[in-house]
């Protein structure tokens, strides 16, 4: 049997964008948005057009411009808002509506003072209305991480007959654990009459760091789309890394999915996004820090060097970083000295390593990251410059 | 039944220290040697001291002044390492030494060019050989999470009948995904003659994204220790953070663990952390970005202004964050405009809001952040001044 393809449905330029400090103007978002189509992104959300002239402007530009990933556009489940996000994306080659409203007890009582039976109502008559303009549609239930399983289930059910394409199924606080989330997605497949008519979507936020992990029990559990972000950004601590959950699907190919994503644009996406939005990326971020594949203490440098297996699962070139690195520091052993005086040209005998690697050790301990040229003093000592 | 209580094992300084540009010298290791004392982790695991003289020395020091928290110092299964590592904890009031080796097929054969019966006895050998200078020894079977689980269990078996008190299963390369990661602790929980007489500790990297998700299952599944670092550093992407195992344990009562972390110094402990180290942490990582608690959107904006818990799991103040954080963007709302303005003494009649937030969105969306003295040039045309 072949692969499941997986969509991936990135949210960069909607729920990333949002985040304070990472606006950007339309011409920016144009570039980001041309370069998550070479990424090889299935679907793009680039904006939430009812929420400024601005955000309607830019939707509707990068809609006229994407020919090979579905454009997508935000609204609440409010008439206005869905004619205003069809009116965005009326050109778009492949358009689809991101329609949808929150089914949780907190959302229904606390924040929309209503009902569930009104809410259901207003769910579908949304879904009715996007038809009218699209004919993909996609259906959000917001917290349906908290939301109650049966509840869930109706309202997806009714959505799903409503016409809507795809169905999302938020984790909007991150709170759910892998296992919780699994369960909600397998709950839903066993029990919506006309779930196959539709795919089932995450969207998970990472307030608990769980995001990646919730997004793979999802599509481990039948989901087929997987909504996240480049670099993991969005609001508060994020959502679901772009980056993490592709590199996943493709290193564990016992779960038989696949993805369209290019993954040696990994690494230049991240940093384009990173710089343009001006929201750094952490050193120990996966797949995309700029630790990600530098290895310093001597037990990893040294197995590293025999077999770059024993330390590494993604060869760099995969996502599009350049090589490991050995970083020389006081936790590097023989092993990677020796490496790096044959990098850098040196004979280092044998009957001289201890002696080098303990004077190595005392400019270790002091400048923390020992650079070439400290090397080359040392080794000049006693060893022979080979090349 | 009262809940189960997990050690929680910081490494910062050992696996978070090793990383290029983190090495701290003997006084500050000492400084935050002292945090995490206060933060309240149980063991905290502060250098490898047979690598160098430096470290060595940092060991011994934090070993003469911590006294409720186990400290533990690195070997590798060799007796000069081991009586190295003995030699600077001699002081601690609660020594441990933490010894092993590669037990996958890559460590067996590519680096240590050995066999499997070999690193067996070779692993026996020095949990007894440790056991002559502590009465606690914790064994690693390093990259256990590539590791057969069959042989892993002859392993673990044999070194907790040398008398091993802390069995760990490091994820080495980040490489499982929590329900691999959790059916490998449960098979060694069923399958291990001696198990209880020993503790399993998890150590998860987050190569792939999954350190956080991969802890939290190996507890679910019987381990008792979870190995971590503040802010996630160590290694290449890093190990679990402290702070989101911390909070999954304390946010999701319904697994029934508690840990003995004062959270509410979470956030400060991030800081010295990452100022120390001088490795910054991303806007939106978990519970310490600086994001962590920031609403922008105006759906969001709206519904924390009317129940926090809407789009809140954690109180703020819980892990020592002064307040969640309402910021204004083009992507803001109605609601929140009226909020700021009441916060800053406005008061807007209900007939020129419309109006207000039409301005106010032509400067977000050339602004991006509005400041309150855009603000209160703004309000201060129409609104009445109440405070």
């Amino acid at each position: 049997m072949p692969n499941k393809r997986i969509q991936i449905f990135d949210t960069t330029l909607r729920d990333g964008e949002q985040v304070p400090g990472c606006q950007l103007n339309t011409e920016e978002k144009i570039e980001v948005a041309q370069a998550l189509e070479s990424l090889g992104v299935d679907v793009m959300e680039v904006g939430f057009p009812i929420s400024s002239p601005g955000d309607f402007e830019s939707v509707q530009k990068i809609a006229s411009i994407i020919k090979n990933s579905t454009v997508c556009a935000l609204s609440r489940a409010v008439e206005k808002d869905i004619e205003v996000a069809a009116e965005a994306i009326a050109k778009a080659a492949r358009p689809r509506i991101h329609t949808g409203i929150g089914t949780s007890d907190s959302h229904i009582f606390d924040k929309l003072k209503s009902t569930r039976e009104n809410v259901l109502e207003r769910g579908v008559a949304a879904v009715k209305y996007a038809k009218r303009f699209v004919e993909d549609v996609e259906f959000y239930a917001e917290d349906a991480g908290r939301t109650d399983n049966e509840y869930l289930a109706q309202v997806i059910e009714a959505v799903i007959a409503a016409g809507a394409t795809v169905v999302n199924i938020p984790d909007t606080t991150g709170y759910c654990l892998p296992w919780q989330y699994g369960e909600k997605i397998k709950f839903l497949k066993e029990n919506v009459i006309g779930i196959d008519n539709a795919i089932i979507s995450t969207h998970c936020h990472n307030d608990l760091g769980l995001a990646t992990a919730n997004s793979i029990a999802g599509v481990a559990n039948g989901a087929g789309q997987i909504e996240c972000t480049i670099n993991g950004i969005g609001e508060r601590a994020g959502n679901a890394s772009l980056e993490e959950v592709v590199m996943i699907l493709r290193q564990h190919s016992d779960l038989k999915f696949d993805t369209g994503i290019n993954t040696k644009c990994l690494k230049s996406m991240s940093e384009l996004v990173s710089t343009k939005m001006r929201m750094p990326v952490q050193p120990n971020k996966a797949i995309v820090g700029a630790n990600a594949f530098a290895h310093s203490s001597g037990i990893h440098q040294d197995g590293v060097i025999k077999s770059r297996e024993t330390y590494e699962i993604i060869d760099p070139l995969e996502v599009g970083v350049d090589e490991s690195s050995i970083v020389l520091t006081a936790r590097s052993g023989r092993a990677a000295l020796n490496y790096r005086a044959k990098k850098l040209g040196f004979d280092v005998p044998r009957e001289v390593i201890e002696e080098l690697y303990k004077q190595f050790l005392v400019i270790a301990d002091e400048k923390k990251v020992v650079q070439d040229s400290d090397l080359i003093v040392l080794f000049s000592q006693t060893a022979v410059k080979t090349a």
